[in-house]
């Protein structure tokens, strides 16, 4: 197991959130951990049990009963950490779980930081990195989509894919570094052909990971929307009718709470979050004036995604100039004529028939609200997601993939250039690096507190 | 087990506080829960496994992962509920534990409602009504003291000593019953000695436990504190002082906040509440006035306990009529000199040496604090928390020991007065119900429901 200074210490944590509730979980990691349950744990000798079982009784700090409870044991390997583990299940007091953490530092272990028992599954080899990763965003996952991408990678994913090109890449390398060897000889023993074929096997990977790097965010994050549009074209109607029609929300939990500044909206298990709509609902900012879109770019460019709103007795010319600059700009955006059913669809229909794509529907009266949620969908992952592809939501991910599709492109350009072995053998080592590096086969110190540091404490 | 309509329905419900989290539980209890879990989680039977075991894999609704989930296995009746029972300990999303709570109920499960899983267990004879209670004390305690009173109630406390009266009122109750049959004959089956000491025995029980409740009501909702004095007294610096002096408080878990009206301190496991201190912060409403004490009185009256403070060079007399009139009002107060580092202690202690249990102090300089801490805890339990007395905390347990002793008078009143059986009797029967009514031997259910609904959901 995963040696610190030559020992592994003794780390524990809350691994529940913290609050009044029926129960808390607190969880112990290391080699003197079931030393520790049988200190505070007298009804039991915890150290002498099977793996997987549970225990109840009283847990006590020297003579002090602190409270009744149900001790897990998991002995390593087949633990989360690889470790020895004891988890505690105590009555849900926060006085009482800071009870229990005292009487488990006194006893000799110390509380674990943000990540640890993760980053100590993945030293022990439990999980590779991008799995590891993984661990926080499913804990985030507020959506079937975002639920979904974490799961997969958890499970392996797409870092399966990597590492058996990398094994590949690996020993071409080896082969490649020989000829080094015995280059005055002029001899290949890294078959030129089966090289360029697993390169541009990875670069079609490669590149199929970035493009879903868009999608990716967009599912962990959630799309950003801006509702755009003149003062009287219904932009509080269509918020409230798309807020009133999203029935996905998980509300029956209580301590679930919308966010205040953002309404959140969940189509099709992808959440849309409504930009700016305080503006919106208090009829004070609308974005676009009618005298044109220019001053309120900004707020536009940073948003995903803009459904641009007009009447459908708007003068039809006037919407097709703000249409053409809304292009100008290479904004994602929707065109949706409101108010169908006061003038009737097959005449606001005829109306607009020469501006592409438009969406007809009447926020008040709820007519074709339907066909827009499915738009939005579509302008976001323009179907893709309805294929089981592996996609990525790591920023960290897309910055070492994108060295490693650039390393890919200068080995390329060496074979075709038949430079020198030493320089090929210098891209090939760069794109092992950052390989390596998504999967954690590469690691520095630093980078992984770092990335271990945003987890959650008792992760 | 306890039957509702005619079979006992399967109960589902988060566990642990909501939010992300390392990990969440959710808590499944009753016929089904095996046969639920053997649809939701493929991996390994769970019907078939045994008790206390615990169990990795993926928990599946139909074709769909939900999430990478640990089962612990609890079955009847050696459970919480006394019911079969299973836990899912899964990542700590509120969209995952949503998922699996939908999953739970898609299958035959309905949410708990409050309370309702300490409620089977009170139904199923696994704990009397007092400890049901002593649960929902137990996860809300957030002192010392609060958590002892709590666990005592817990592991039986004084409902077992109440339980052992009651059976022998029940047995002199039936022979008092006996007699009635046979009053022609004036026969008396019970001996009226052993019954006089019986009746005194329980008296005296019941007027302990009585006079306890004062300081199990400070112990479980902590002891308001009023400071007051003149302007300059020194009000704010002792507040200071008081506040960092204490190094008890729950401070290292995240999400443990003070309370933003009162200051709260912890001294010997006991919680002061600091009542009005935004007055005191803010120099503008001081309790008393040089005048008098007259115009503040409501709010002293509110408080538990009053440290009037007062400056060592203030006139002898006046704090004297001052303290006179605290008296009349039969305030629980302290009187504390202040300042005692200007003029000297023993020339302090000279001048106000003909009123009685003065506290000596300099807030500034922090001289005495720790007698004054010590004074204020005793003004509360009076030593009477050294002792390892049972005290009762629940004001439904109060009312109901009032009408116990209450009756306890009647019986004993009749028996001196030589009443006849009948009365006595019904005397006996009052004093029997409410004796049950606080164990949960005679219940009603609207009580019962009442009393659950108090608790927070999953428990």
């Amino acid at each position: 197991m995963y040696q610190q200074n030559g020992w592994n210490d003794t780390i524990v944590a809350p691994a529940t959130a913290q609050g009044v509730s029926a129960i808390s979980v607190i969880r112990l990691s290391g080699s003197l951990a079931f030393l520790i349950m049988d200190r505070l744990f007298p009804a039991k000798k915890i150290s002498g049990q099977n793996t997987h079982t549970l225990h109840v009784g009283f847990l006590k700090d020297g003579d002090r009963v602190i409270d009744e409870v149900v001790v897990s044991v998991f002995r390593s390997p087949r633990t989360y950490t690889g470790e020895d583990m004891a988890e505690i299940s105590c009555h849900g007091s926060p006085y009482i779980v800071q009870q229990i953490l005292d009487a488990c530092i006194n006893h000799g272990a110390r509380i674990a930081k943000p990540g640890e028992f993760t980053q100590r599954a993945f030293l022990n080899g439990k999980l590779d990195l991008t799995q590891a990763e993984a661990v926080a965003d499913l804990i985030a996952s507020n959506s079937a989509a975002s639920h979904k991408t974490a799961l997969n990678a958890i499970r392996g994913g797409f870092s399966k894919k990597l590492k058996e090109l990398r094994e590949d890449m690996i020993r071409f390398s080896a082969l490649n570094e020989l000829e080094l060897d015995f280059s005055q000889e002029d001899i290949e023993f890294a078959d030129r052909k089966q090289f360029y074929s697993l390169i541009s096997e990875l670069r079609q990977t490669v590149d199929q990971l970035l493009s879903s790097f868009k999608i990716g965010n967009a599912i962990r994050n959630g799309v950003s929307v801006a509702i755009i549009g003149k003062p009287n074209a219904g932009k509080s109607t269509l918020l409230n009718t798309l807020l009133n029609e999203d029935r996905a929300i998980v509300s029956d939990i209580p301590g679930t709470t919308r966010d205040t500044i953002e309404e959140v909206i969940n189509i099709d298990g992808i959440l849309f979050r409504l930009i700016d709509t305080a503006g919106i609902r208090k009829h004070t900012s609308d974005v676009i004036e009618a005298a044109g879109v220019e001053r309120s770019l900004e707020k536009m460019k940073k948003a995903d995604l803009v459904l641009f709103l007009f009447d459908v007795s708007d003068a039809k010319d006037e919407i097709a100039r703000l249409i053409s600059e809304l292009q100008k700009e290479q904004l994602n955006f929707l065109p949706v004529a409101n108010k169908i059913d006061q003038v009737g669809e097959l005449s606001a229909r005829k109306n607009f028939s020469d501006i592409e794509k438009v969406i007809f529907v009447s926020a008040k009266a709820q007519l074709h609200t339907d066909i827009l949620r499915e738009r939005m969908v579509d302008a976001v992952v323009e179907g893709k997601l309805q294929v089981e592809d592996t996609v990525i939501t790591n920023a960290r991910h897309y910055h070492a993939l994108k060295q490693v599709q650039q390393s890919l492109s200068d080995i390329r350009k060496g074979l075709d250039e038949k430079v020198p072995g030493d320089l090929l053998a210098s891209d090939i080592r760069r794109c092992l690096y950052y390989l390596g590096e998504i999967t954690g086969q590469v690691t520095n110190e630093e980078q992984l507190d770092y990335i271990f540091s945003k987890f959650c404490i008792g992760k």
